[in-house]
C-alpha cells in the first residue's frame, strides 16, 4: 500500500521533472523543442493514403460548456447575411454583390484546444522560472501560445485505449497509467519516440455524444492520464499530449490535496504542451481500419498575442 | 483599347467559369476537391528541410482593422490570469494550483483568414446554386467554413511578384495577370497543377508593416489579382488563392459598376477558396533562400458551425 | 364553455386594440404617447418619502440565462484592474495613477429589461404598420428602443398578486386576468388611470430565488398575464406592462395554436411597452409597510441605436 | 507665481479632502450620502413642465472610441431578426409569432458612464481605504457600480460655461475653476447645495458633433474641470460631477508629473461619483429657453454586479 500523494510530493517531482534552463532561458516552446527539423521530415513520410482527419470538436453552441461559469461555448454572430440581402440592406456595393460576415465570441480553451505554457502555476511561478506576475490583463507576456506559432507539426500516435482494453469507453475514474500506455503502443505496432504527439483516446467523447449529455463532462469525474505519467512524459520526451477530455488528467485527482496535479509537475515543470477536447472518434475508425496508429500531425495555433490557449483543428495526415 | 469590363460581362463570366454541379448537387468543398489523396501524398514528398513557417499575422488589437466598421481587431480578454493569483483571488483550489484563462471576440474575417463560400453571392444565390436564404442570422445552413473540417492540406505554390519584379512591393492599384503568374513560376522554376494552393505575394503588407501604419489596408487602393485571373484560377483547377492584401483583387476593381468581380465570378461561380491578409514576408526569405518555391501547406479552419470564414495560422513545411 | 382561442382570433384581437395610425404614420412610441406632460408632472408629486427601490436583478453570471440558448447571463470581463496594478503591468502612468476598467457581452433581453416595439411581429408586419425587412442584422431602422430614449418616466403602480392572494407565489401556469387586475388595485386603494405604468408581480421570482434555481424559468410554465388583459391593456390606455417573469404572458399559453399572444396583440399592434425580468421583491415590501402603491416611475433605456430591447434598472422613488 | 502641482501635492491634497470613514467603514456610496430622503423629495418638487430630457449619446459604432484601444465603440449584433423570419428561417414558433432579439458588447466607459468608485486609484488604495486587490478580473468585490443599484435620483444643476461665457465652446485645454462654477451658477440663479449632482458643460461634445470628428475626444486636449475644484467639490458637498468631455478634468493636466489628478483626490479620497461623455445640448437649450437650470436628475447604473463603470441614459426630469 502506497502513501497518499501530496501537494508536496507533486512539487517534489515537479522539481524532478524539470525542463526548466533546458533550452536556455528564454525559451518559450517547452518540449515541442523535441520535434527537431529531422523529426519533422520523418513525419512527413508517414502518409500512405493521403487522407485528412480532423480531431476538432465543432465549435458551437452545442459544445461541451454547458455550465454558467465564464467558460461557455462559442457565440457565433453574423454581422451581415443572405436574409439581409433579401430584405434589402445590402444594397449599398455596386453590381450587385452582397456579403455575409461574421463573429465569433470564444473562450480560447472552450473547445478543441492548446493550453499555453501559461496556463498553469503555482508559488508565483510557471513555466522555465518566470514569474507570474508576466500573466496580467494584459496577456502573458511570456509563454504564450503565439509563441508556437511556427508550429505544432510532428508526428503523431493515437493511444486508443478503449479499443485495447475492448470497452466502447473508459468509466469516470479510470485512471491510465504509462505501462498502459507503452501496452497500447505495443499492440498498435508503434513505439513511442522523443518528440512524439500523443493522442490518447478514453472514449469519454464518444460516450457523450452517444448520451446526447455533456453532463459532468467539464471537471467532474473523468477517465484520464494517472499522475504516474509525469516521469514517463518526461523521460519519454513527449513533445504533446492529448485527451478527448476536459482536463486530461483522470478526475477525481489521484492526490489528496491538491487538483489536477499533472497539470503541475508535466505542464508548468516538464513544459509539456497539454491538448484537451479532441474528437478522436474518425482517427480511431481510420487507425483501426488500416492498423497505422502514427500519422503526420499538424495543429497550429492561432496566434492571438499574449493568449494562454488557443483554440485548434488538429489534423491527421494518414 | 478594349471596352469597360461591366457587371453584365462579370455574370457572364460567372456562367462561363462556373464548377456548379461538377461535383454534383450537395458538394461544398467547391475547387477544394482539385486536391486528390495523390495530390495529398505528392505534397507530403516536398518537404526537405523539416522547416515550418507560419503565414498568419498575430490576432491582436494592432491588427489592420483600423476603421469602426464592424470589422473589428481581436479583443483578447482575460478571465482569470497570474495577477489575480497574485491578489489572493485564485485560492479556491487545493494544493496551490493557479491558472490564467482568456477568451477572444472576433470577426471571423479580420485577420488572416479563409472565406468560406457563403461568403459573397449575388442575384440570390451562393455556390452551386445554393438560395442566399440559407445564411440567416443563425448561420450558413450550407457552403459554410466547417464543411472544409478536414482540411485545408496540399501543395503550396509561392509566387513572390514583388521579387520577380525586383521591387519592395506592388504599388496600390496595380494588377496581377495571369500571364505574370505564369511568368512568376516559371522564373520560380515550379509549374501551377491542379489542386494547388497559390499564395500571391504583393508585398503590400510588407509596405504596411514597414511604414507603422494600415491605413488605406482595408478596402482602399490595392495591388492584386487582376479579374483576368478569372479564366486562369478555372482552367488551371487552383484550388486555393491567397494573398497578403484585404481583399484578394487589385483595387480599384477592373469593372466600371459593380464590386469585387473576381470574388463574384471565382469564389460564387468557380468554388475556389480565397484566402487572404497572409503574411508570407518569412515564408518568402525561405524561398529566396534555398530557392524552393513549392512546400507542403496546412490551414485547418476552425470548424465554427455555420461560419462564413475562419481565422486562420497557415503553415509552410519545407 | 368557451371556445378555443386560435391564431386566428389573436389576429382579430390584434386589428380590434390596434393603435397603428393613432398618433400617427411616424409614431415610434406606442403607449408611451399616454404619458403626456400633466401626467409626468403628477407623477413627481407622489413621492412622500424620499426613497428609491431598484426594480432591477443584478446583471451577472448567477441570472436567469441558464440555458444553452442565443440568450446567455451576461459576461463581464476586466480590461485592467487593481490586481494588473499589483503585478506591475501599470506602470505606463505618471504619479501613481493606476485604474480598473471593464467591458460586458450581454444579450440585451438577458436580464431586466424592455421590449422595444420591434421585438415581436408576424404577418411581415411589426407596430404602426412598419414591414419586418426594416429590422435586419444592421438592427431596426424603425421602433428601436433608442426611440425612447427621452424615458421612461410616469406613474408607477405596484399590483401584488400574491400579497393580494395571501399566497407566497402565483403556481406556474396561473393566469391573471383583468378582473384581478381591477380588485388587487381596488383592495391597494389605486386606481389605474390612462398613461400609469403597472408592474404586475406574479411572485415567480421571489419563489425561483428562495429555491436557488432558475429551472424553468426562462420559456418554461410560469404565472403571468392572460390572454384576456389585451383589451385591459388597450382601453385602460396602460403605458407599459411588466412583470417578475420571462415573458410577462401565462405559460402554458391559452391558445392552442400560437405563441405568447399577447404580445402578438398588445405589442404589436396596441404598442404596449413590455418590461419584464422585474425584481419586485423589495418594491412589494415597501408598499406593503406604508400602503401606498403608486410612485415616480423612471427606467430609461440605453438608447443603443437600431436595438430591439434594452437592460434596465427601473426605479420606484416614493 | 505658483509653484508646480506635483503628485506629492496631489496627494496631500487626497488626504484634506478625504471623506474615508465620514460614513462608516463599510460605506460604498461616497458623497451619494449627501443626498439624503429630503433632499430626493425636494428634488421632486422641481418639475414644472413634465418634460423629460436624455444626456446620453447613443450607444454606436459612431462613438467616440474611434482609437484601437480596448474602449472601442458599442458592437450591437442581432441574434435573430426580421430578414431572418422573411428568408424562412423563424418558422418554429407556432400561430405566426416571430421576434427580433439582440445583443451587445461593450466597454462599460465606452460612452456616457458613472465611473465606479473602484475605477480610480493610488498607493494600493481605492476609496474608504480599500484595497485594490479587491479589483481583480472577477471584478470589484467594493465600491462596484451595483452598490448604486438604488440610485442615482437628486437635484440636478446644468452649469453651462459656454453660454455663460457667449461662446459656442471652451477650447481645448481651458480649465474651469471653483470660481467660474459659482459665477456661472450665480448667474443662472441658482445655488449649489449639498447633494447636487452638477452637470459641467464645457461644448466640446458640441463642437465633436458640429465637426463630425471625435479626434482628439478621447484622452487628448480637453477643456473641463480644473484640480483646483477639488475643494469645491468637498466642501460644497457635490454628490456627482459630469461633463461631456472623456475625462472630466482639463488636458493637459495642470500637474507636472501626475495624470488625472482631479479622479485622484476627488474620487478616489472625496468619494465623488464622476459622469462623463455626457450629452448636454437638448438639455441647454431647455434650460435657456426658460431660464430654469435645476431639474430632477436621475441616472440609473446598470447594476452588473462587480463593475466599475456603467453606461447609463441620464434624464432631466424639468
Amino acid at each position: 500500500m502506497s502513501a497518499p500523494i501530496t501537494a508536496d510530493r507533486v512539487r517534489e517531482w515537479g522539481r524532478r521533472y524539470s525542463n526548466w534552463g533546458r533550452w536556455g532561458p528564454d525559451d518559450e516552446l517547452g518540449t515541442i523543442n523535441f520535434i527537431t527539423p529531422e523529426r519533422i521530415l520523418a513525419a512527413t513520410s508517414l502518409p500512405r493514403r493521403g487522407q485528412v482527419i480532423s480531431c476538432a470538436l465543432n465549435f458551437d453552441h452545442k459544445g461541451p460548456q454547458t455550465g454558467s461559469g465564464p467558460r461557455h461555448n462559442p457565440i457565433h454572430t453574423m454581422i451581415i447575411d443572405g436574409a439581409d440581402a433579401l430584405a434589402g440592406a445590402q444594397n449599398g456595393l455596386p453590381g450587385g454583390f452582397q456579403y455575409a460576415d461574421d463573429s465569433v465570441i470564444m473562450p480560447l480553451q472552450c473547445g478543441t484546444q492548446w493550453d499555453a505554457l501559461a496556463h498553469v502555476f503555482y508559488d508565483g511561478k510557471m513555466y522555465n522560472d518566470r514569474d507570474i506576475s508576466l500573466v496580467t490583463s494584459r496577456g502573458a507576456r511570456k509563454n504564450s501560445i503565439d509563441a508556437l506559432k511556427n508550429g505544432v507539426v510532428g508526428r503523431g500516435i493515437l493511444l486508443d485505449i478503449p479499443r485495447f482494453r475492448r470497452e466502447l469507453w473508459l468509466e469516470n475514474g479510470t485512471a491510465i497509467g504509462p505501462e498502459e500506455l507503452d501496452a497500447c503502443a505495443e499492440a498498435e505496432g508503434v513505439s513511442i519516440e522523443s518528440g512524439d504527439i500523443v493522442l490518447v483516446r478514453t472514449g469519454m467523447m464518444t460516450r457523450c455524444l452517444d448520451e446526447g449529455s455533456w453532463d459532468g463532462y467539464c471537471g467532474g469525474p473523468a477517465p484520464g492520464l494517472s499522475i504516474h505519467c509525469a516521469p514517463w512524459l518526461y523521460e519519454r520526451e513527449i513533445a504533446a499530449a492529448c485527451t478527448d477530455t476536459w482536463g486530461l488528467e483522470v478526475l477525481p485527482n489521484e492526490t489528496v490535496d491538491c487538483f489536477q496535479p499533472l497539470h503541475m509537475i508535466s505542464l508548468r515543470n516538464t513544459g509539456v504542451l497539454f491538448g484537451e477536447i479532441f474528437h478522436m472518434d474518425a482517427l480511431a475508425d481510420a487507425c483501426a481500419e488500416d492498423g497505422r496508429y502514427s500519422f503526420l500531425f499538424t495543429a497550429p495555433p492561432l496566434p492571438i498575442t499574449g493568449a494562454v490557449g488557443s483554440p485548434i483543428n488538429p489534423l491527421a495526415i494518414r
